[in-house]
């Protein structure tokens, strides 16, 4: 089972997260591309960093949106979205290599993420992205995702991930962030039904339904101060419960190619 | 002999130079990668018109600028600008890889080509830059520049340009822009000198003297109306003297690996 | 009546339309305020030139957008939007203070233009932040926008424009670009409907239907060759009819205060 | 005696300094423009904090380098720099009115802080800037330093600080940052030497020299956790030797005009 969190997400001399922590903890590394955080300096030593503990670079592309974080969706025209995405990657894999390591899987973000789930044209014009970046790169994202049906009939490796702290509606889709309960803040809970996730593939839905989620990652966080505490109790209890932790496959051994 | 221009150095909804009629002069293009001009959809169609007409793809690196278009000094701090050329390369190289081409060499724009010509840590961290991109990736640059003398002596192949239009020192180097004469405006000169710096590798300075100065490339412009003008003059003066016109070595050649 | 065009969309090195030309036939100037479009040195440049000419300035007002030239709706929360407004027409305003003048009016450009004639939460938002910078500055849009309606409900003096070369539906919106028919390239034909706007307050729509429409202002565009001589034949149309040209009420006349 | 500090200091989802706790301790406000940092909703959240205590608020402005937060040198053109500081001026007005107060002075922010102390084309720039924008409306900065004297000529009413934790050469100009030595950090060794610049107009260099010094106002910092308790501590030491604490003249009672 593969650990991922975002990282790297500061711009200049502003930073979020505490990344040396948490890079302790995951086996993915999403890293901000410069669109809507990250800049060349900060992708290169979280690079490092990521490269020194083995863990998998991923390219976490999101809107051209400084300001405000990626969290706002563009119209963007999808010509302008694929060679935005495109130049994402190739500037983080720049980084990565510089770091002996290459970019190991594409995962979108913020308001991004939430359009792929549904928007076509938009989905399109990522996997178009990918494709043409390497059409043997992973793809991560949310199961039933409308680009990562566009990505597998394109042929690209696919890989499903859950969220370690989000309750699930029986439909298996995210209950809405407003909705009371939509976060899950018990770290034993969250640790426990992780082990679920990674051993039987299985998620409990707010409803007490139990959903079949068979997933190649779980997503911890790491933007506030008890997250990382929450990201570190989520993998003893798996490496507790014979877990093997790892990036997924495509993730990172196609990269010492 | 090698034939450059800077192209691609619109951004969004603008545009400066007539960016097919230049592709069909040159050689090697030096695109914009997005810091002091050029966005990844212009940078991608740009790189798509080069590699149809067989015509090299450069890396026009510059400060991150886009106001001021990359013509003032900005006091960057070296690593800060290590990582910012990384990230422009390989922004670069995967749009010319989504073309069926390769980035063959890189130049700097601007502020940041001159500054390279003294400025040591700016010229190391350059240097360090194209090295952790790739060792074998040619650089082009002014005859004397300390950061070619630092790139050669790192590795990298270095290649020489020369301005078709701008006139040149007793000792070499170019007239300062704001003096008179800096700039050749008589379409007929400009291309007879271009011809004696093909086959002899000479130029005349201001002063009338003849100094060596055998280059790889020359450096033709395109942002006003009339340049396209002078290019074509250029590239027909070379060819009716029999001057065979193509890439320098590394340029494009090594594209094809 | 009132001409307007939008004007100083430029930034740094890129231009877009021939400003001095324009503003010698329009008698109100948008004016890009640096999101969208414009930097300080342009947009006080155009300011020195609106002001030497009687031309009132209006902010132009836009999206954070450079790259999409303001022509993306983005889903921005309101109270980040309204506080950019504030900031776009402040800036503008100090521009214009230094330049013996002052901002007379304000109207949103592109993807902002048309969101505003939907979207309430958008809508609402600009209106708070034209109140807040001055509750007696005008607002200028389209007939039956909904942050018009909501700008008559605060107080604001709300000013009604029209398009010298869009069709118009029989419901008096606009004929959807993509439609053919939708932009008018007859000079003589727009010149001549524009009289008609002028004289009778009417226009007729596609379906032949004569529409009542009372305007306050007509808008003319200056982005493209053509488009310049477009202005001067409807201004020379208007004054041909005795029509009296000037900036709306409240657009210029309280700058004096 | 006037306490000035840098606040609003975040861009988006970034935030830097506590700037409540802050508020609570200075009289005077140096709130990021936008161009080195903060964006308009952080500016007039800040506005309005500041408002609410009486605290005046400065202009910090900067140039426009987000990603090198204005600490890098930039050799922008003076109308372009002369431009782009009215904007910031400008733009941070409307947030100020928008929250019930106004621009009270304007004070530059690190490398054109800098800069303007020897950089007579820069120094003009602002100070251009500045008087087109009001010419009533202070400036603050250090005591010497030539965009001041410049200010003085233009008849600028002139501010001076001192900082409340830097040491003093013989000359009375800042030991250089990277001396050892050059920044205290004794909060006793701090408020004691606050208290005699406020007293007597007098500071002790690092040779032991006692220096003339009188001053408007004091900065102290708040970036890092520390620095509010020196801050407070500062405070406490001024009011127990009955020092009166307020903005300095210009800064805050000429907005009730």
């Amino acid at each position: 089972m593969d650990l991922n969190a975002d990282l790297g997400e500061g711009f200049g001399r502003w930073a979020l997260s505490d990344d040396r922590a948490l890079l302790d903890v995951v086996t993915s590394a999403n890293i901000a591309c410069g669109f809507h955080a990250g800049d060349p300096e900060t992708m290169r030593r979280t690079c490092e960093l990521a490269a020194a503990r083995g863990v998998a670079v991923g390219a976490h592309v999101g809107y051209r949106d400084l300001n405000g974080f990626g969290r706002r969706f563009v119209d963007v025209p999808p010509e302008t979205l694929t060679a935005e995405v495109l130049y994402q990657v190739g500037g983080l894999d720049a980084c990565a290599r510089s770091a002996g390591t290459r970019v190991g899987y594409v995962k979108p973000h913020g308001a991004l993420y939430n359009a792929l789930v549904t928007h076509e044209a938009q989905a399109d014009a990522v996997v178009d992205a990918v494709r043409a970046f390497d059409p043997t790169l992973p793809v991560l994202g949310l199961p039933g995702a409308v680009w990562l049906k566009r990505a597998e009939v394109a042929g690209l490796p696919v890989r499903y991930e859950a969220f370690a702290d989000r309750a699930y509606t029986a439909a298996g889709t995210l209950v809405d962030r407003r909705r009371p309960g939509a976060v899950l803040h018990d770290v034993g809970a969250i640790a426990a039904r992780c082990v679920v996730l990674a051993t039987e593939g299985r998620v409990r839905a707010v409803d007490g339904q139990v959903l079949r989620m068979p997933v190649d990652s779980i997503c911890v966080h790491g933007d506030s101060p008890g997250a990382v505490a929450v990201a570190r109790a989520v993998r003893s209890a798996l490496t507790d419960a014979g877990v093997a932790l790892g990036p997924f496959p495509g993730g990172r051994d196609r990269l010492s190619a």
